[in-house]
């Protein structure tokens, strides 16, 4: 397969979304032109990014949504399970856990971590909230592929360098920073309140019209 | 001021974060190389962005910190309070209810509402998680800005309808699921899973190098 582009792998997460609900509604095949009418892309989008995979998208036939799904999952490594660890057991890091979606695309939670007694000890989906203090020997006893980051900023610093010394190399951010780490670990932010202030400029602009 | 582009203020939340965090570390000012050195971003994109707002910047002086951060919050509608409304108090609605952040910039948090019987009536930071059946004459009668859906995305699709019909302009969704709205609807997507298969992606890359 001929490699794909950065801006194709971008949006590849939203058409896994849309294919995989199509699935759910027992569709086998779709047009590019229908396609497109659900996900407010151009056709002519929808071919370029996906004609990438090569070998579906005939003319007369639409392309066939299971395969096409399966493909996209294995380029998004959605193939292979990830085993992750959540930092902060408040609502958000529970929340995640929680989070049915996850754990069908492959992603299991198998600790949770706070420094909080209260809520330590507490079993969250099957999962355990451990005490903060032994996270270090923890991780240097199991292979953790994906720490989530849910604790507030000044914390997340300073775990994300115990992260790092212990070999972790992908890291989802909620904390409300940008974390300094080395090139070879990769950072996922979700920073919540850049998200609402976006829509509060936006609505600022419709209220102003 | 002369119109800013949507490029820059796409950038400004990040922007208003550093200034935040320097006025909380009580600097006054700043170069555009030291900004640039925090940032990672180019000392000359940052003159760019900032020059947009006239009149700071000078040679030899730097950015004022504390007037730079106003502004930036002037243009990003933060100078004004913004009432929200958190549709589904499970752990995801409770986080957002229960984020500080987002209080101290003037989005506050009204209303809570579910339709589990064992959350309503629960006290989530001083506010009432409230029967969904009472959504819509809750929003009749009072004045909504904002509305976060945290709830599942079937959930989500019909209460969306409730809140056009309702008046609503501003909707903060985090289901896993792309709203279908009027042009005059604001929406923020938080979709979750887009992010963490971004982070699977791009793990798997750095696993195979």
């Amino acid at each position: 397969m001929k490699s794909i582009s950065k801006a194709v792998i971008s949006r590849l997460p939203r058409y896994y979304r849309y294919l995989g609900e199509l699935k759910e509604e027992g569709i086998e095949r779709i047009s590019s032109g229908d396609l497109s009418e659900r996900m407010h892309v151009t056709a002519s989008q929808i071919r370029q990014d996906l004609n990438n995979f090569g070998g579906f998208g005939q003319q007369g036939y639409g392309y066939n949504v299971s395969y096409l799904y399966d493909e996209i999952g294995k380029i998004l490594n959605l193939d292979k399970d990830h085993s992750m660890v959540i930092i902060g057991a408040g609502h958000l890091g529970q929340a995640i856990a929680n989070y049915a979606n996850f754990e069908k695309r492959g992603f299991k939670v198998i600790a949770l971590f706070d420094k909080n007694p209260e809520v330590i000890g507490k079993i969250v989906r099957n999962v355990e909230v451990l005490d903060i203090d032994g996270l270090e020997n923890y991780l240097n006893n199991n292979k953790i592929d994906i720490v989530a980051l849910t604790l507030p900023k000044e914390q997340a610093t300073k775990i994300a360098d115990t992260l790092v010394a212990c070999g972790i190399k992908a890291i989802w951010n909620f904390a409300h920073t940008d974390l300094e780490l080395p090139d070879d670990v990769i950072v996922e932010n979700v920073h919540l309140s850049e998200s609402l202030m976006k829509l509060a400029y936006n609505y600022g602009e419709i209220e102003n019209r």
